[in-house]
């Protein structure tokens, strides 16, 4: 007799950028990624390096499941919120030394409680020097914002801390990302999607990219493992 | 010889409520909303009882001025954010009394400066009955949450305080809404719009009613006015 064998998806979720892989280069959101995400069944966990207020109200906006990483890992919310609040003074401290050499503008300093957002006026690669390779934090520009952050925290250690709390595991994710900050997230993901607009380094790490960019991409993306029975 | 009269647009902006006037009544984001508020070239407001934060981020989204009124009024952003921080202590002392009587749950209390959000989990009647006629603030139930707020703030005076700002005047702008918290804005405005979906309150004391409701009545009155000569 033979064995009656259920069907089991590859994948059980989805976590995805915003800036770049939702939206337009102009933080436009691209329609064709709402609709693509809101087709599936299963739970689309936003990630980003923005502030928590802003990854909920994308997750509302989507109509996802409400479940986000934010400020690139530091901060998750499942239910509960997770925050690594501790890393902020490595972060202040990082702040006094650039402070000297640039003119920097803070962004929603009230808001952003693991890691600290810059506007982009100042030389990143300068300023990684000015620090020093024995520095406990990373300078990292996302093409939105620069931010300087722990290097314990990425959104890989923001997906593997999501997935936990709900009972997953990081490879039972799908990661779709378009810049270096995602990295680690798509890593850490069972499948790792580039979209077409992605950077070089992230398109390297990936283990799918897509033709399309953006939106298009994330609807490709979805389309594809669809159609190969590997997620709901 | 005859006049030469210059094609003069009876409207100059637009000043449009975000939950179930561009979104769907579950907050998800209508698509038809997001293309027909793109397709204009004059500025588009975004007016909301939500937090700023909030407000600035779905103004992003839709690629919007980035001009928002946020907090029923309590918070305006035109380049510079103008705040009536000064109402919260009124609020405050409302909210003392309720406590007393009901399971009270605030909603983004460290964001929100001049009003106060509460979980939609108590009798509004009776809070209003207890407070009594004279008390200096409203309560007020979006169908969202429900807001403890200043009787001399609401989107009407956020409206014009917007619009001087702007260098216009709140009959320069077209005000499109669903909810009774809308009624001062559409009654400020030169032209109030009701999507289908709308609160009979709003609708009586609007000046057009959609038959489309949310974004798919943004597109309808978006399109008529385009097609009167009235909007760019």
């Amino acid at each position: 007799m033979k064995k009656k064998i259920g069907v089991v998806m590859a994948f059980k979720a989805i976590v995805v950028d915003i800036d770049g892989t939702i939206t337009y280069s102009d933080r436009r959101i691209d329609c064709r990624a709402v609709t693509a995400l809101r087709s599936l069944q299963v739970p689309v966990v936003i990630a980003t390096g923005n502030v928590l207020c802003v990854a909920r109200a994308v997750a509302k906006l989507l109509g996802t499941s409400g479940i986000v990483i934010a400020e690139n890992g530091g901060v998750v919310e499942c239910g509960i919120v997770e925050s690594d609040a501790s890393h902020m003074k490595e972060c202040m401290d990082a702040l006094e030394i650039l402070k000297q050499h640039f003119p920097l503008e803070r962004l929603d300093p009230e808001a952003r409680i693991t890691e600290i957002g810059l506007r982009r006026n100042f030389d990143v690669k300068e300023a990684t020097k000015l620090l020093g390779k024995n520095a406990p934090v990373d300078i990292m520009d996302t093409g939105f914002a620069i931010h300087i952050k722990s290097k314990k925290i990425n959104k890989g250690t923001g997906l593997k801390r999501i997935a936990k709390l709900m009972g997953l595991d990081a490879r039972d994710f799908v990661a779709i990302g378009d810049s270096p900050n995602d990295i680690e997230m798509i890593k850490a993901a069972g499948l790792g999607v580039a979209v077409g607009n992605a950077h070089p380094e992230l398109k390297k790490a990936a283990g799918m990219v897509t033709k399309g960019e953006h939106g298009a991409g994330v609807e490709e993306a979805l389309g594809e493992l669809k159609r190969r029975g590997e997620i709901n």
